[in-house]
């Protein structure tokens, strides 16, 4: 029943593309040849052991690839990156090629026992492991050094010979994809399942997660309409109402994590085995030993690292804190200008005039936001971690933290500096309410008529050429190379995590705000699944389990706004006239309900169990199934 | 190089007994000769294949077993229970005895490559896993009932037929050990290796624990012992006191899982897998199907468990407490009265009876954790959970919740309610150090003392039964087997927990109390180090990579911690003078002192790696190079 390497045909007659890889214009014929050699020899022979066709156009060679795999190649490679199936008794196992019957929906015939978008990572992976032998350099480009083990392709991209790989589009699947998703008017969950198919598990988790999120919030918003429809401003109402936000927000985190492990295990993500982390492409340094893999690779001391954190990068965001901050206090001279020009003029403008402070200042942030993203990039990539993973966390500590004061800082001033509770209902109001339209425009609607206006004038150079106006290969890829990269999902969860901000931090003094976040959010999901869909490049699939450092920060989030409300709580003037003798007393006992709040959060969030109890079974029952195994191995090695 | 379980020798010459079992007296014969036929019996044929003799006493058969085992066969157990050993490579690897020539000091007849205690775990685990195999019940017992795959030992020990397994202790190495402990007066660093070769882990880790915090509580007795000694009431002092305790609590916790993280590597138990956990022996209920293993064994409801325990523990706890609040109020009309009477008839007497009601109280909370102890094991194990680990979890929930109301109630009362910080002081030096003596008394010297005089009536029988004075093996059994059992850390944890409570909590209103704390320690390690090796049986050795719970346990304390003297500070008239005017500025700086403390302890939590970067690097390398033998594997098995 042993399937070899060497029987995997390379030259299948139905070729179907899978991913594109364009060089750079005017790449050597020698690198070329030398490149579709190694990706096409046998794996025997350090090879990729996968297809590859170039793209034949009107107007000559442009130097675009198009990379397949027989379907007996896709099956080996699915056990190397170890992909997790469902298998004839519904567990869910990670697939090997020898045990293949084992799984549902198995067949040697049924080519769909992958999903396109599996394929197109296990093409990916089997690229980017395409490593240098004993070639000293790329050859034709003496300047690109390799050393045994070295990636090729990462080596190709920093090198710039290599202009992008990205996966091909299914316009049959998109089509019907999108007919579920958002071509009809209904209500009713995503097709998540579906969506993990075609985008792979990190993007429908984030559409689980928005998607979860705006149920949740739903709660939030319905007891906070009366509140507002009705000015409730009774003392045990308000206190009720964000004492339940707080519970509430505490028990959707936790509630999260447990839907996140059925969905994930279902997908099979939660049983993968984690792969050993290479460097990422970005990473340079002198050639030395790794430590863990004894192998050749580049090296970075680790203090130059340090230093380059601590002695450049925490400046800088310090410095941009102090400058948001700064344009903050500009905000507060031009709110008092315009609050003065109203009290001379009283007039439709001026009273109109008075928002417009507020959403200057919304605008200003967002831009900041946006340039600070840059730079934080720029610094972290300067900073030049070894692995994509601590990349992406110190990004992510250096965004938050600036985007968290330079949302929140005016709100808080005005609650805690100014005592301004009309100022703040208004200022935040504002501040949602732009930052939602600015971002729904900048995220998808601009791309998407950008894109259109670019689609129309492609369409008619095509006519000018008298070409078939039905989508050929060619003009599929030629269209789809130029749409824009999709660069993951965390500006996506940046957005959610500000919107969970606005609704949780001051809830109790606007409690409209979740009114706005589930709105807003329905509407995201739509333009965001337009931005998916027709905006961008389709992105290679990533398996995760989680939503990673986004649920700390979530939780984060959370506590803070247990301290926050019972603050403002406690400022409130009916709570204060409770407490008519004595300031003192009432402080005392907000400090009291604050911290009996932040207990019961803690013990609820350690009582809550992070999976579901058949889930729990489901993953007893593996580890106990491969220590059993293991068990009768080596009682096999002893012969019985 | 295969070596075949059949080949390991039943009848070896050099028989060395490990473990003693003791059975009922008046067993049946056909019971006995049942069960040692299934411990020496073959692998193949179910059996233990281990080795067995009578003990032969003077007075006839006692029911008294000798359990050895084969050096072959404790190697191939090793691999068995997944034993973790240095390699040649000085890299810490699962034995395995087909790769046994790669280990440090290997050699085929070093019979010292496992150490004793490591044999004796390996024989309490093979017998532990000698299961039923198609009798119904126990032979001669007729209602011990056996189901294919139940514990034979369990059943037997739940029967009353098999009265104790121990390990023997080994009287040379006791006393070399006992000399590098504490036969010499000297400072220094306790044996730890040595103590974890003839302890095993758990005991060593719980000494390694006491020794780091005593180390840790120098810096905190040093810097209080000026505080007392000048009386300095200061607030800067204070203050800097109560934060440098704060954070140094935090440091050394954080610390610790580092340091625990270097000794469990070295110990191999950092990296030793998890086995599957079977029900523990008391769990009872009717025969079904595990959903996990998908065997035969008893299965209780979750929800009747979870009834009992809503319904009866949970009552009962709070009853308890409510009774030890009781008790706290009779204590303070104890206080009021002796107060009374001291102003009342002024006297040397009077003034020393201001003490009583204090050390009286100091002994009733002695006695009530005693007796309460007593109460939760009895309820948690009438709870039947089916893990030990469970079962210990809502033990150990249930004993630390009453204890520390029971031990700090008074005191926070006191602090809280009172505002009496002169009768603070008193009744915190007063608890401490009653406890720590009736402690000390209670754990080791009395039963020492009461073992001595145990030993000397043995002696003295010996004597008259005209025997040799130098102990024979029977002897040493027939001694060992009376000593008292060692039931685990728990206590000693317990109270280090407490004492953790006392000098912490109320750290900047007694500075003295790390003093105490260390004093107490430093005769804890040696009375603790008496009890294991002169008082107690010797225990099996447990392997364990961390302290569990008792770390979260310590973490909670320290964040309560910041709470209380926060609040103290925030209490002392220096601090009052502070802020002359306005109450509500003093307790909102306070708040906002605490909120600042709570946020650094949890960053320095989350920032300081639990485990240092040697051992992060080691680790990396084994699972690295467990995924690259995988891939081999995989590759292999498609014949590259």
């Amino acid at each position: 029943m042993k399937e070899s390497w060497s029987s995997v045909d390379t030259l299948e007659t139905n070729f179907r593309p899978l991913v594109v890889i364009e060089l750079a214009k005017g790449t050597k014929e020698e690198t070329i040849e030398w490149f579709t050699k190694r990706i096409v020899d046998k794996k025997t022979n350090g090879g990729a052991q996968l297809l590859i066709k170039p793209l034949v156009t009107e107007n000559g060679g442009e130097n675009i690839y198009l990379v397949g795999a027989s379907h007996l190649r896709l099956l080996l490679g699915a056990e190397n990156v170890g992909l997790v199936k469902e298998c004839n008794d519904n567990s869910m196992r990670a697939f090997t090629y020898s045990s293949r019957k084992t799984f549902k929906d198995f067949a040697d015939d049924n080519q769909n026992f992958l999903t396109m978008s599996e394929c197109q990572y296990i093409i990916k992976h089997e690229l980017e492991n395409l490593r240098a032998k004993d070639e000293k350099m790329i050859p034709g480009y003496p300047q690109a050094k390799l050393y045994p083990g070295k990636s090729i392709v990462r080596r190709l991209l920093t090198n710039g010979i290599l202009v992008q790989i990205f996966p091909l589009h299914d316009r049959e699947e998109l089509k019907k994809l999108r007919h579920t998703w958002y071509g009809q008017v209904k209500i009713g969950y995503q097709p998540l399942d579906e969506i993990r198919c075609y985008f792979g598990e990190t993007i429908a988790l984030y559409f689980g997660f928005l998607e979860y999120f705006t149920f949740a919030l739903i709660p939030m918003a319905v007891i906070g309409i009366p509140y507002y429809v009705f000015a409730w401003e009774d003392y045990d109402k308000y206190v009720m109402f964000a004492t339940f936000n707080l519970l509430w927000s505490t028990v959707i985190l936790e509630v999260w994590k447990r839907i996140c492990a059925v969905m994930t295990y279902r997908w099979g993500t939660l049983l993968m085995k984690r792969q050993f982390e290479e460097p990422r492409p970005g990473f340079h340094g002198v050639l030395g030993i790794n430590p863990v893999t004894g192998r050749e690779e580049p090296v970075y001391s680790s203090i130059k690292r340090q230093l380059r954190i601590y002695l450049v990068s925490v400046p800088f965001v310090c410095l941009c804190l102090y400058f948001s901050l700064y344009v903050m206090m500009i905000y507060f001279d031009l709110e008092q200008w315009a609050l003065d020009y109203h009290e001379e003029n009283k007039s439709n403008f001026s009273s109109l005039m008075l928002y417009v402070p507020s959403i200057i200042y919304a605008v200003v942030i967002e831009i900041m936001n946006r340039i600070y993203r840059y730079a934080a990039e720029f610094l972290t990539s300067w900073e030049n971690h070894r692995l994509e993973s601590s990349y992406q966390n110190h990004l992510i500590l250096k965004v938050l933290v600036f985007n968290f004061l330079n949302c929140f800082a005016s709100l808080f001033y005005i609650a805690f500096v100014l005592f301004d509770m009309k100022l703040l209902r208004q200022s935040l109001a504002t501040l949602l309410i732009t930052s939602q339209i600015l971002n729904q425009f900048a995220e998808s609607l601009l791309p998407y008529w950008l894109q259109k206006r670019y689609m129309k004038k492609m369409k008619e150079r095509m006519h000018s050429l008298k070409m078939d106006t039905d989508l050929s290969l060619v003009e599929q890829v030629n269209s789809e190379k130029e749409m824009g990269t999709y660069f993951g999902t965390f500006d996506d969860y940046l957005e959610l995590f500000l919107q969970f901000g606005y609704v949780s931090l001051f809830s109790c003094v606007y409690p409209l705000a979740a009114v706005f976040a589930v709105l807003n959010n329905i509407t995201e999901i739509y333009s965001d699944a337009l931005k998916m869909c027709r905006v961008y490049k389709r992105p290679f699939a990533e398996p995760t389990a989680n939503i990673g450092v986004w649920q700390l920060a979530f939780e984060t989030m959370s506590v803070i706004s247990v301290v926050t409300n019972c603050i403002l709580i406690g400022m409130s003037p009916q709570v204060n006239a409770l407490f008519p003798d004595s300031k003192m007393d009432l402080i005392l006992t907000v400090a009291l309900v604050e911290h009996l709040l932040l207990a019961i959060k803690f013990v609820m969030a350690f009582v809550i169990p992070d999976k579901p109890r058949d889930i729990q079974i489901k993953l007893a029952k593996l580890e106990f199934e491969s220590l059993e195994a293991l068990k009768q191995q080596l009682n096999g090695n002893h012969s019985f």
